[in-house]
């Protein structure tokens, strides 16, 4: 499951993961930071520059994990 | 797990999930194809026009959906 995600730690603020998309330079980058929270970074193409940051507490990130991997049920 | 999630039906298409972010209009959209891919919309304000848009096979979509919601582990 590791092939295609970078990973990187982050002293003193978390972990880093890059997940390449394959196409061209777009690519998304999510931080795991110490308090749980995470902060979603796309990036669309080579700049250093994000095109969108978003920052997500870790319910919302959970929900949206879920949304993705497919394994969000309604209640 | 379903609160602050708004869940539409797209005739044709599959299903898109709104998943509200709490801070002023910035909201997230995942529209999950009947072919199993999954279109990633940020939205930073009230517009109509997402900031971002991203487009992710399932496989990518899972591993998003592992590392958001920490459930990524490194092979």
């Amino acid at each position: 499951m590791g092939h295609g995600v970078h990973v990187q730690e982050l002293p003193g603020i978390g972990r880093r993961y890059d997940l390449d998309l394959g196409r061209g330079e777009r690519r998304l980058s999510v931080v795991v930071r110490k308090d749980r929270t995470r902060d979603l970074y796309v990036f669309a193409d080579t700049s250093d520059e994000p095109t969108a940051v978003v920052e997500l507490t870790e319910e919302q990130a959970r929900k949206l994990g879920a949304l993705l991997g497919g394994t969000f049920f309604e209640e």
